[in-house]
């Protein structure tokens, strides 16, 4: 079977898996840079690859306005285009298109949107954004949903019913064999709704299921208490993905949940802005204390950022606006959240994950406000 | 002895040969890239080495404004800070300095000028020039000069007195010894001026003479003949060094008169604006007609850029305005111009550069006009 889930292992709610591509096999849990137009931001292949990273994600509303989905399936497909010969995910465009609040217009066949390249006017349905996921040729495609402010239960609603609609049509829209299409869950915060919601896709058999809707403005609180609360609803045999998510301490809280796949843009948007990922929080390397400051980003860091560089050289060239500081931020901040989920996953094989979390939250808020967010109770050993 | 030049082969004028520096040996004829703020930009030093870099360029002007020449000696000198571990050779801070046309005021004793980062005032002379160029710790470091327009004779006369008196103040106040300090023959473009210079300043014995104050105004045709009269009156055991020329056709020019180093900021400038350097002239990535072109940027080439990504990719970074986009182009371009220059040195070693340089340019200007500047005659076997 191409996209073939096993477990390797499972703590408690934690579990540790495969996943099989016909790019190449995913082992979760798993944390996916962003590469909105077919780059990670300030990041080729080749550093992707020495960083550990296994899965990418590229966005189907960019690429389908530029350079346009029938021209990367003209040159080959999204994999040969980027030259990342790794599983790519595509995302279903919704969720881009949904965020255009001011010019898109939502009905029950689909979603007229304008470009923000040049004001033309668009068109995504639930065929169309198969259609371009099938040029795109990405391993994992997204059914076409529509994800509302997640504690309106009204537009919840409403949501609900287009999003279980146009995933059957999206089912039957899809064509091709050596992609996997995953159904996402949405709901709020709701329980009855997510319920329902599982429900209903679990029915369609998907060979994946996300979560949607979350990481879009609820609390921490509501997106942990969903969590636990709708990943038990969803099949055991398949990969649960949480869309959208990639703090260091969602990561853990949502590994210790069952989520097995994530994507975020956190790590290469940070270092756009001259900020660090570390096990002891966020760092602005802009901040006058890291001067003269010869020191490691991250000392202990394996990385060649942080194997090679000081923090004053770091600060030096984002003060002056030079890439090689986009590049070498970007890299440190993608390494250190592979090596999280790497080591997730050996604490999983191990049967130490509720140690391993509790001690990775202990240090990474160490510095801020103590993580007034406990751990499920079931890793509470 | 620290700085030795040893000339391995000379092919009528071109000459391929060493010079021994505390960081290394460099292989001339020698292309630097520029790192105008510490780092080649858009590239990491370990692209550099992958490329055959040997020698890099960083600018006085901007590391003394910013983060000052001090904290680079704290922090342990240029090669640390940038974490470069080859060769690096430092201008004097002169020709940024007299760039600023309208803020700086030029006297006998030195320059004082406005920072561009701030508006704060600041004053180089020779002696401080020294003083930052010793604390930066580059391997090659140059004399404070005036460069005038290279065809206002008057003016050029009046540089040329400061040029020389500088030249042995800069001399005095150099305290350390594994740094080789430069003279720099002006003149502009007056063979008797020029030959006054050189008469000059090789009575100071510098371990290196560099030909300033061209490629700032003056005709191609201008340049290659006071090439052609200064390049003879230098001394032959040390390494001549032409500054900020860097385009293929002039390195092949300048070789063939004799030149051995070059550094110019081309072949970054131009990735950041788009445009490849090739074997058949300047190549514009953002042109339509390369929109859905699979061909690598430069057939052929050995670079990671052209083994790995097509035209339509690197036009569509470009077009995005991805910094991806901006680190391939500059890996290609400096690939290109090294690439050049080792073929230069194996083709002097073989006595066969007359026909490598006439090849290499007949190639190269075969897209454009011809070119209308002849090899020296002597190379016309």
């Amino acid at each position: 079977m191409t996209f073939m889930f096993t477990l390797a292992a499972q703590d408690q709610q934690a579990r540790a898996g495969s996943f099989t591509t016909p790019h190449g096999t995913i082992k979760t849990p798993v944390f996916a840079p962003v590469g909105t137009q077919a780059t990670v931001k300030a990041a080729s292949p080749r550093v992707l690859k020495e960083l550990g990273v296994t899965l990418v994600l590229a966005n189907t509303y960019h690429l389908y306005l530029r350079p346009g989905d029938e021209l990367i399936r003209d040159m080959g497909g999204l994999h040969r285009f980027m030259a990342w010969d790794g599983p790519i995910l595509t995302d279903s465009g919704g969720f881009q298109v949904f965020s255009l609040t001011e010019t898109r217009k939502i009905d029950d066949d689909g979603v007229t949107f304008v470009s923000h390249i040049d004001g033309s006017k668009h068109r995504f349905t639930p065929e169309k954004s198969i259609a371009i996921q099938e040029n795109l040729g990405a391993d994992i495609i997204m059914c076409f949903d529509e994800c509302a402010a997640p504690n309106d239960r009204p537009a919840v609603e409403d949501a609900l019913r287009r999003t279980h609609a146009w995933a059957e049509r999206c089912l039957k829209a899809k064509t091709r064999s050596e992609q996997a299409l995953f159904g996402i869950v949405q709901g709020g915060i709701y329980p009855d709704l997510r319920a329902h919601s599982a429900e209903v896709l679990r029915g369609y058999d998907f060979p994946g299921y996300a979560i949607g809707g979350l990481a879009v403005g609820e609390t921490k609180a509501e997106m942990y208490a969903t969590l636990e609360h709708t990943v038990p609803l969803l099949p055991e045999d398949k990969p649960r993905y949480l869309m959208g998510v990639g703090s260091p301490e969602d990561l853990v809280h949502s590994v210790a949940r069952g989520v097995d796949i994530f994507d975020c843009v956190l790590p290469t948007r940070l270092a756009r802005h001259g900020a660090a990922l570390t096990r002891r929080g966020r760092m602005n390397i802009r901040n006058q204390k890291y001067a003269a400051d010869p020191n490691p980003l991250e000392p202990g860091c394996t990385c060649y950022t942080c194997t090679t560089f000081s923090r004053a050289y770091l600060r030096h060239l984002v003060k002056a606006n030079e890439i090689l500081g986009h590049n070498l931020l970007t890299l440190h901040n993608i390494h250190m959240l592979e090596t999280l989920m790497r080591e997730m996953r050996r604490a999983i094989v191990d049967g130490t994950f509720a140690e391993y979390a509790a001690d990775f939250l202990a240090t990474y808020n160490a510095v801020g406000d103590a993580d007034p967010h406990p751990l499920p109770a079931t890793l509470m050993r």
